[in-house]
This record gives C-alpha cells, sequence and structure tokens, in this order.
C-alpha cells in the first residue's frame, strides 16, 4: 500500500539475551499457574529451558520487580495478583480501592505537630517554623502494603484534627463531614522514585524495587492549599489510571 | 498542644544503612556543584567520607537511578539536570516541550502497516487481522532520548497516513490539520515497567533503571478510537504532572 520506513535511522542490533527469552517462557508458564501457584524451583526451570541457574534468576527477579511474581522469603516464588489500577483523582483512597473490590486499611506510622520547613511552608503557604500536623500511614489492599502516604496541613487552619481525627479513618472524609473542607483541585506530579531503606521496611519491599512517587497539592474553592500529601507507591503492585479531556 | 502517636504499630528500626548517609553527603556535594560539573572520583569521596569504594559506588548507583547523576561511559559521573516535568495532558508532545523550554525531536523507528493482535484490535473497536498503522519513534528533549512511543491507528480509518504524514512531525497536529480529526478524550494508564533490551538500546539506558510505562487510548467526539498508544519513558529524565479536579 505505501512505504515502510522499518528500523530506519537507528541500529538496533538483533540479538535477544537469553534472560529475555526465559522471561518470555516463564510468562508462558505463569500464564498456566494461575495467582497464588508457585513457580516450580529454578533448578526445574534451567533444566528444562537449558539454561543456566542464574539466567533463570536474572528472568525471574525481572518478573518480580514487575509485579508478575512474588518472592516471598524462605516460601518461595508465586504468581502475583494483576497489579491494582487505582484513579488519579480527589476520591478518597477507601472509596477507590472499596469500588475496586479491595478491602482497604492503614497503619498509622505519625501523627504529630511538627514545624513546617521552608519547602512545605512555601507550598502550603505559611510562615516556615509555623506548626503542621504531619500525619504519615502505609495504605495496604486486602492486608498487602501498597504505599506510604504523608500528609502535611496547617495545623492552624485545622485545630480539631490532632484532637478529634481516628488517624486509622479516611482523612478526606473526616475533614469533609467535620470540619467542612471542600476539595477544589489539586495539582499531582508522577515520578519514579527509590524508596529508602526505612520506607522500604515499611512497605515491606526491597530498596531497589522501582516505586511510584506522587505529590499533591490540594486546594479549596478559594485557591487556599489545604495539604501537601507525599505518597510513595510500590510500583510492582499499583498502576494509576485517569481520563485526559481535550482543554479548548 | 496534643498527643503525638509516634511510630505507633509499626517497629521501623534506626540505623541508616552506611550507603544512604552517603548518599545524603553527595546530595550536598551536587548542590554546590551545578549542572554538567563532574563528580569527584569515588576514592576521592571514599576518602573523604572514610567509608570504602563499594559504598561509595551504591550511593552513586541510587544517585543515577532517581536521575540526579549521569553517568557517561568513559567520562565519569556528572550532575545531571533536572527531571523535565511534562503535563499530563492530550497536548502533543512538540508543543508541550517548547512551552518548558526544550527543544523536541524525534527519530523514527518504524512506519509500517500491519495486522491488528486482539488486543489492539479490542482497543481500537476493529476486527483482529484489520490493517492498523504502526508509528514507533524515539522522542527527544534537546538531543538526548526521553521516551519511545508506539503508536496504533486503524489504517482504514485513516488512508492518508502512510502516503502524506511525515514521521518526523507532529502526529497530533497532521491529524488535526490535515485529516481533520478532533481528540476528545482519552484513558491513560500510568505504571512502572523494565525497558525490553530493545527498548533499553533505543532510549540509550540500561534496562534495569526504571520506566515510566504510559497507555492512552484516544476517542473522537462520537467516542470512536483514534490510537492506541504505548510510551516508555526514562524514569531518570522525566515526570509528569496533572491537574484534578473535584468530579461532583
Amino acid at each position: 500500500m505505501s512505504a515502510s520506513l522499518h528500523r530506519s535511522g537507528i541500529p538496533v542490533h538483533g540479538r535477544v539475551p537469553k534472560y529475555y527469552a526465559v522471561k518470555a517462557l516463564i510468562l508462558d508458564e505463569i500464564a498456566h499457574l494461575g495467582v497464588g501457584a508457585p513457580l516450580p524451583p529454578e533448578r526445574d526451570l534451567a533444566g528444562r529451558f537449558n539454561v543456566a541457574r542464574s539466567t533463570v534468576r536474572q528472568a525471574i527477579s525481572e518478573l518480580v520487580v514487575e509485579g508478575r511474581l512474588t518472592a516471598q522469603q524462605g516460601r518461595g516464588t508465586f504468581v502475583a495478583r494483576p497489579k491494582l489500577i487505582h484513579p488519579l483523582s480527589l476520591t478518597s483512597y477507601t472509596e477507590a480501592l472499596r469500588a475496586l473490590g479491595y478491602e482497604p486499611s492503614r497503619i498509622v506510622v505519625a501523627l504529630e505537630e511538627v514545624p513546617a520547613d521552608d519547602e512545605i511552608a512555601a507550598a502550603l503557604e505559611i510562615a516556615p517554623g509555623a506548626a503542621i500536623v504531619r500525619l504519615e500511614r502505609v495504605l495496604r489492599a486486602d492486608g498487602e502494603p501498597l504505599g506510604l502516604e504523608t500528609t502535611y496541613l496547617p495545623a492552624r487552619r485545622y485545630p480539631a484534627l490532632l484532637e478529634r481525627f481516628d488517624p486509622s479513618g479516611s482523612l478526606y472524609r473526616f475533614m469533609q463531614d467535620e470540619l467542612g473542607v471542600v476539595w477544589a483541585e489539586a495539582t499531582e506530579r508522577i515520578e519514579t522514585a527509590l524508596a529508602s531503606p526505612r520506607e522500604a521496611l515499611l512497605l515491606q519491599t526491597n530498596p531497589a524495587l522501582p516505586m511510584l512517587l506522587m505529590q499533591r497539592l490540594s486546594r479549596d474553592p478559594a485557591g487556599i492549599p489545604i495539604e501537601r500529601v507525599r505518597s510513595l507507591y510500590r510500583g510492582d503492585r499499583i498502576g494509576f489510571e485517569t481520563r485526559l479531556i481535550t482543554q479548548r
């Protein structure tokens, strides 16, 4: 029908590395096994595919990073559940997870009042050193840690927070229902990041696994900042989805 | 003022690993050096911080993954430019990059007509095996590869594409201006992924570096699918930003 420019411009040398071919074979295996099933031992796979055990190990380790397999210390390697795809929206975590059929829960790591550093103060449009409430929680789905969320709120605007908020519950629901706060809009930044050793420990993961770092600044209808949120999500367990609309 | 629940619920054991402390020291160094400056040699840093060279190497390798340093083969390690923060929108790549002060360019890897596989056919709402146009390009900013974008379009709907489109130009602009196509909305999914060896080669990166995988389905005002796009972006070089608005 017409011209086909194939691989023009860039030399892409052909040979597929062995570990990558083995990855495709293990993906076939995964498709047959089903969620939760144990993967056959490394040595069996190495024998079956006629490659070194180190090649199988490299393929498995990439499939763990990609969230297709899950390695459980001392127990072996299992077929992982599919990634949870979370809507990118101002909905509360609780509501979004329930809508997806997961049971949300949180583990409270910190709820405290601290002075704002320069960056947080600038974001929240308060004076540096002014009191902020810092709420840090592990977000879980069906008991599995998915993300670590740290929310910074201007303490003077929401004095009831430290006194009345149950930190294992939904912050958005409390602020909306009890404090009458209205979320109008937020700016959200999404990038990859590595977990610090402390964060990896809290997320029961390994600092080398890629994470999704989300940073949010929410505002009320008058444009006044409500919160600054830093969330670190396990890249092997969660993805995000958004709907884009043409702005004209 | 009130109760402070600190570290309740989860035991977070204290000691900061040595490489992580060294990372913080190198970040201070980076702040003083400025973009493009060479990092002092590993052995100098090891001497100065009184740690093993392997500890310095681990810290540097994480800073490379995070896009704070860039390792240039045979030349050494340099302070990287800040990540480019791209708006998550239906704007063309060309316009978005120019607005950020970068010069966009593309390298065409493939422009060809192929039969749709089941997944692409279902997404585009065409028959499996029907002809699709597959356009694969490396997206660059100031000559640096940022992402690898593969667009699938139903060939029957846009017969002029293979004949008249200059694949080094903006596809959105061509389709809007020359074919009268109107983008109304898109669904975009964002997750982390690893590059295949071929993708890593095209992106001049290393398969172990975390990537951002974006998958888009765009529709016209009648709801008819326009394109399915799979983009793999270098997580060390780019992040995305979106504005969320309350839907009531």
